[in-house]
C-alpha cells in the first residue's frame, strides 16, 4: 500500500499544480471548485497503477491520469443539474454555487480540456488510439446516464438492463481509466483488454456495494443517510430483485409503501428493508456482486505480469471494496 | 460557384447518411433532430474549400468537416438553453422540443462525437496535432460564450473587449474549419496559419455585419424582426461605439430609452436607430466590418496557391456576407 500513497501524492501534486488559471474567471471557477472537492482520486489512481504494472514510470502518464478525473469530474457537474442535487461531497454542487450557466458551460469546457490533457502523454504515435479509446468511454459513460433517466420513467426495467447501465454509466470509465494507462506506456493488446475487463467487473461489483450500503450500511461509516435510493424510488439491484420475487400482494405493498405519503420516510425505508430481508435480497446482492469479483479478479490474474506487481493494484480494489465496512 | 454547390452536397449526403442510430434513442433524438434543423452548413464547406484549395480531394476531410459541423450544433444546443431561446430557425430549440437534461446531455454526446468524426479522418500520423487545434479552438469558443454572459452584466466592456470576444464566441471557429482542413490534407504550416488568420477576420467581419443587419437590415431579407440587439440591450459593436462617441445627456436618453418600460419596443428601437444614425455608427461599423475584410483577404491573398484556386472561397465569403443585402 505504500506504493498506492506515494502514487496518490504524486497525482495530487499534478493536480494542485494545475488548477486552471485562464481567463474568464467565470468560467474556470466552478471547474477548480469541483475538482477541489476532493474525492478518493480512484480513477487516476487506477490509470497509474496500471502503468506501474508493466514498469513504467508513473509520471508519464500524470496528464492521462487527470483527463481521466477531469472528465469524471465533467460528468459529476452535468449530472448534478439533471439530477437536481444540491450537494455533492457535503458542499454546494457547482451549478447551486455558481448558477446553472456556469454548471452547464464549466462543465463543457472540462470535456475539452479532458481530452487537452489526454494529449499531454506526448506521444503522437498513440494519439490517434488514445482518443479513440476515451471518446468509446465517454460515449458509453453518456449513454449509461441517458439509460439511468429513462429508467425513473419506466416499469419494466429488468436486472440486465439494470447491470448494463450501470456498466456504462459508473464501470466503463474504471475500466477506460485501466485501459488508457496501460495503453499509454504500450502494454500488450492482450493485456490491455483482460484490465479494461477488470475495471468493469469491479466496477459493476462497486456499484452493487453502493446499491447494498445504501440500504444496509452502517450510517456512521457509510456517511449518508440509509435508504436514499428506496426515498427516490430507484431500480436498483435490490427494488428489481425484489420485484421478481415477490408475491403479487408483497408487490402492492411495496408501491403502496412509496406512494404513501402519510408515511415518514424513516418508516417507509425501514419497512422496505424489512421485505427486502424476508426476501433474502441482500444474500442474494452480495452473491451478485461476488459473481462480478470473480469475474475482475480472473481477468487480473491472467495479466501477464509477475504477481507481485498485481499486489498494489488488489490492495487498492479491496481498500476500495471494503471502504465502507 | 459550381464548385461549391457540388461540395454543398457532398457535405450533404454526408451528413444524412451519419445520422444517429445508436441507442438510448432519448439521447440521441435530440442530436439528430438539431442537426436537421438545417442551416447553411458554413462551417463544414470552409472545410472542404480549404482541402481542395490545395488539390486533395475534399472527400477525404468529410468527418473532419462533419466534427466541425456536430461540434457547431453541440454549442448552439448549450448556447439556448444559457440563452434561453425558445426558437432556432424557426423551430423549438432541442431544450424547449426535449426538456433541459436532454439539451444538456444529447449536447455532451454530441462534443464526444465530434471528436470521433475528427478522427475519421483516419492518418494517425495526424492525430496528436489535428486534435490540438480542435482542442485549441474549442476552448476559444466556450470562453467567447462566458465572455459574451459577462458583458450581459458590465456596463464597462470595451470595443477592443468586444471585438476579442467575437473573436472567440464566432470567428474562431471558422479560422478552425479552414485550418483543420488545410492540415488534413497536409497543406504547408505558413498557408495553414493564413486560412486560420482569414478565418478568423472574415468572422468577426460576418458579427460586425450581424450587428449593423439586426438594427439596420431589411426585415424581409434579414428575416427576423429589426433591433433585436437593442431590445435585448445587448453590447454590440454599435451599442459600444455609439456610448462612446454620445455626449453625456444623449448617453443618458439612451439608457433611459432601454429602462422605459412605458415605450413599446417599436419605439425604443426607432429611437435608439435614429440615435445611432445621428453619432454615425452605420459609417463606422461598416469602416470596421471593411476593416476585418481587407485583413481576411489579405491573409486569403498570401496564401501560396494559383490565385484560380481561391475563386471558390472567395466566391462562398461573397455569399455569405451579402447574403442578407
Amino acid at each position: 500500500m505504500l506504493r498506492v500513497l506515494f502514487l496518490q501524492q504524486l497525482y495530487q501534486d499534478f493536480q494542485s499544480s494545475h488548477a486552471f488559471q485562464d481567463e474568464p474567471k467565470a468560467l474556470y471557477q466552478p471547474v477548480n471548485y469541483i475538482l477541489e472537492l476532493g474525492g478518493k482520486r480512484m480513477r487516476p489512481l487506477l490509470t497509474l497503477l496500471a502503468a506501474d504494472l508493466f514498469g513504467a514510470d508513473p509520471t508519464r502518464v500524470l496528464p492521462v491520469a487527470h483527463a481521466i478525473e477531469v472528465f469524471h469530474n465533467f460528468t459529476l457537474m452535468h449530472d448534478d443539474i439533471m439530477d437536481h442535487a444540491p450537494l455533492r461531497r457535503g458542499y454546494p454542487t457547482a451549478h447551486t454555487r455558481f448558477g446553472l450557466n456556469a454548471g452547464i458551460l464549466s462543465g463543457d469546457v472540462m470535456l475539452i480540456h479532458a481530452y487537452q490533457f489526454l494529449l499531454g502523454l506526448n506521444d503522437p504515435s498513440k494519439a490517434q488510439v488514445l482518443v479513440e479509446i476515451f471518446n468509446e468511454v465517454a460515449v458509453e459513460v453518456c449513454r449509461g446516464q441517458q439509460y439511468d433517466m429513462d429508467f425513473e420513467q419506466r416499469d419494466d426495467v429488468t436486472i440486465d438492463e439494470y447491470l448494463y447501465m450501470i456498466e456504462l454509466k459508473t464501470a466503463a470509465l474504471l475500466g477506460g481509466a485501466l485501459q488508457l494507462g496501460a495503453f499509454a506506456v504500450g502494454a500488450p493488446d492482450r493485456d490491455i483488454n483482460l484490465l479494461k475487463a477488470f475495471g468493469r467487473h469491479i466496477g459493476v461489483a462497486f456499484q452493487l456495494q453502493d446499491d447494498i450500503l445504501d440500504a444496509f450500511g452502517d450510517p456512521e461509516k457509510f456517511g449518508k443517510k440509509p435508504g436514499g435510493d428506496i426515498i427516490q424510488q430507484k431500480k436498483t439491484f435490490l427494488w428489481l430483485k425484489a420485484q421478481q420475487l415477490a408475491d403479487a400482494s408483497t408487490r402492492l405493498k411495496l408501491q403502496g409503501l412509496l406512494n404513501d405519503s402519510a408515511i415518514s420516510d424513516e418508516v417507509k425505508v425501514a419497512e422496505v428493508v424489512a421485505i427486502f430481508k424476508l426476501l433474502e435480497i441482500p444474500a442474494l446482492a452480495a452473491a451478485e456482486k461476488s459473481r462480478f469479483e470473480t469475474m475482475a479478479f480472473e481477468c487480473l490474474e491472467a495479466v501477464n505480469v509477475p504477481k507481485n506487481k498485481k499486489e498494489d493494484l488488489l490492495a487498492l480494489t479491496y481498500q476500495l471494496m471494503g471502504r465502507e465496512h
